[in-house]
């Protein structure tokens, strides 16, 4: 068994905390039970896969932009299928049965899960995962979807009407599906004990690739990768769940809750402020995250978000959360906080004269035993004065080692990598005429 | 005619956008009639004492540590008296008093007025400040009030029961003065027809000797200056008014406002946006001010104020805005942003890590033709990188140009000053065990 972890999506909807590189699957929020620390949502899933005693190898599809944090929040033993564009989740999951197949070497006759990170499950979610993979083992349909019980006639989720007079495996064939249907349709099919969709997948590896591969077939892995733009840009349940005949519902009653806006996150926090918060007291259900290094002062107050981060500052009366996504999308603005491989950074101030010249500060942190790129700006020259810990600078070839109170000027078009020792802290000062990320070449350096 | 303008007072009532170093008095948020200007509070003043077309000198009493502010705002022309601690209005008043008598060479019999900066009012007033000015030469009164009409039983004010039956020149002796009395007794002074006291006083400047030179009596400006911790810490409503048996009033029935709070000043103000704002257009009675560079998003909302500036963030209820202060005076944070003569600095990170060393990354702009101090510190290194405009720096008595793109390491104990031909700005990043504005010794340096 294969379980596929879809961790893709934009991140705009719980702005400013999440950007397109941290999206909100990645947000440490969510309290661990019985302990002070807290986890992201993706790191909660597969802790739960852990602990539900599944036998299941794990392969985690992504956006390019988010290999990074998947492996700093994940570490680097996890499958990881990059998606070299967003493109929904029909491509995602095909490009993610064309690695099992083709980089894993799983067989078509494999039974394969996919599955969200962003719904909040509680017990038995798992039980009922289970239950989906031995019901494609037993074959009682192509296609095995999870049927969560409607709270409300919702215009964003899939709706499953089970034929419940036929039962097997704890699953009922399925009589119809319809795709986020407008909201007097919903209450009609509620009324007709149809379930939500759940967002999760099972079915045999084959079954899927039969369907992939009218789109794109290549012999290789990197082959497939390539022409990914050729996959419809759909979500599975428009390309694939709406045209199936042989589909079978799990329903599953338990804990299951969206924490895709700040209303639904807010009512799993354990605590009202985090960071730097000073308040009167007088708050009526408002929660306030501050993740700056200034003070946030609120007094009074009813029924808010309040949120600050590198990449803004959010007050949102919590009911009208829905609506960040549509003002957040039109923010062009690069990200201000990124987690990487290496450490993170943020950016601490940003200038640009009239004249096109910019200047971009940042505070970067590399783990120890991590290491920069051997990379050359073609644009930009660099600063870097280091505050804490210590590590080894490659400039030109020439290797140093830099500690604490050391400066280090390296000008455009030279080539530089930087490897940590201990935690290392740097301030770095780039100016030059087109600061983007993308201006960087990277070189192999052998340390 | 001599004006004294008290321009002192701390500036938490309008955290964050005031600080100790920028009070209220210095935010640019009053429109300039028939223009899409702003002025500050004391800005204002000055420009209409000059439009009301007294002839009066004009000396501005303040704290030491803003007199950087001042000069900023008014210009190097203006006669500044600065108190060497903060000690309320009496000591102020009687600094200013004997500046005027031992360094401006006033006589006994001058004219002088006192008037507060942060009041903002309409047509008339310098015209009643004027007639206050003519009762002193007249010799109605020893000691002329302005009355204000009350518009409630405020406890912030001092009231002033005119004896209505005894005009002349527009004034009224004076039967009561009761300061700061509680709710209910300025309900009864009000049914009294008693008038708020505007803070305006007019005497002659040998009257406020003789009651000064009482507890400080020095042949030199300096020399009292000295002894500036004798006068009693009072107000000078309670230290002089109070005790006052020949007083007049004048009443002003014009344009009268205290902006002392967010609530009164967001009633001044043009636009309800300031900034990098993005709204929904959905707010009720909201006004948002950003000076940080990041987006601040606002989604509905009512009767909030909400304020962001590098000193912090503010999110309060309008009508509980007075009790900011009592919370941002906990916040012994040093100011974020401050205006110098020679320009202006923010401060754009600052860690402390376990050990106790430091880092604090400063953004600073210098204007053309003015220069930072030649200056050493004990416990800090600074690195500076240029990113705007050109100069020279002088490093341990070596003098050479600076210009965008140019990094000077300073080493602690090193003498460095620099001084901007055009408009300079660099990031500078301090890092050492002890970052404090007060590691500075001064030497002197002829450009």
């Amino acid at each position: 068994m294969q379980i596929i972890m879809l961790s893709g999506g934009s991140g705009t909807r719980l702005w400013p905390l999440s950007n397109d590189a941290r999206s909100k699957q990645f947000l440490k929020f969510l309290p661990v039970e019985g302990s002070e620390e807290r986890e992201s949502m993706v790191q909660r899933v597969v802790r739960q896969i852990h602990e539900s005693g599944l036998d299941a190898g794990l392969t985690v599809a992504t956006a390019a932009c988010q290999r990074d944090a998947i492996e700093a929040q994940l570490g680097r033993g996890v499958d990881v299928v990059t998606e070299p564009e967003r493109r929904k989740t029909m491509p995602a999951i095909c490009l993610a049965a064309e690695y099992l197949a083709r980089e894993k070497g799983c067989a078509d006759d494999e039974t394969v899960v996919v599955i969200p990170c962003d719904p909040f499950t509680g017990e038995g979610y798992f039980e009922a995962v289970r239950r989906m993979a031995e019901c494609v083992e037993g074959n009682v349909a192509d296609l095995m979807l999870m049927g969560i019980t409607p709270t409300y006639p919702s215009a964003k989720y899939g709706y499953v009407v089970p034929e419940y007079a036929t039962g097997r495996h704890g699953a009922f064939m399925v009589r119809r599906f319809v795709e986020k249907p407008a909201v007097d349709v919903a209450e009609r099919l509620i009324a007709e004990h149809a379930l939500w969709s759940g967002g999760v997948f099972a079915f045999r590896l084959g079954y899927l690739l039969r369907i992939a591969r009218r789109y794109v077939d290549c012999p290789t892995f990197e082959g497939v990768r390539e022409h990914f733009d050729e996959y419809p840009a759909i979500s599975f349940d428009y390309g694939v769940v709406e045209h199936e005949a042989s589909m079978a519902v799990v329903p599953f009653g338990g804990e299951w809750r969206d924490l895709g806006t700040w209303l639904t996150l807010t009512d799993e926090l354990r605590h009202s402020t985090y960071g730097n918060v000073i308040t009167d007291g007088r708050q009526n259900n408002t929660h306030i995250i501050n993740e700056l290094e200034i003070p946030l002062m609120c007094i009074g107050t009813s029924d808010l978000v309040i949120a600050a981060s590198p990449d803004g500052i959010l007050v949102s009366e919590k009911n009208r959360s829905e609506d960040i996504k549509l003002y957040a999308d039109r923010l062009k603005a690069r990200p201000m906080f990124e987690e990487r491989r290496w450490g993170w950074y943020k950016v601490i101030d940003q200038v640009e004269f009239p004249d096109g010249y910019c200047a971009l500060t940042k505070q970067l942190t590399v783990n120890p035993g991590c290491a920069l790129s051997y990379q050359q700006h073609a644009c930009r020259d660099e600063v870097w004065t280091f505050i804490q810990g210590s590590g080894e600078i490659v400039l030109n070839g020439e290797r140093r080692p830099v500690k604490r109170g050391d400066t280090v000027f390296i000008p455009k078009g030279s080539r530089h990598a930087l490897r940590a020792d201990t935690l290392l802290t740097f301030i770095e000062v780039q100016s030059g005429s087109n600061l983007v990320e993308e201006d960087i070449t990277r070189f192999p350096y052998d340390w």
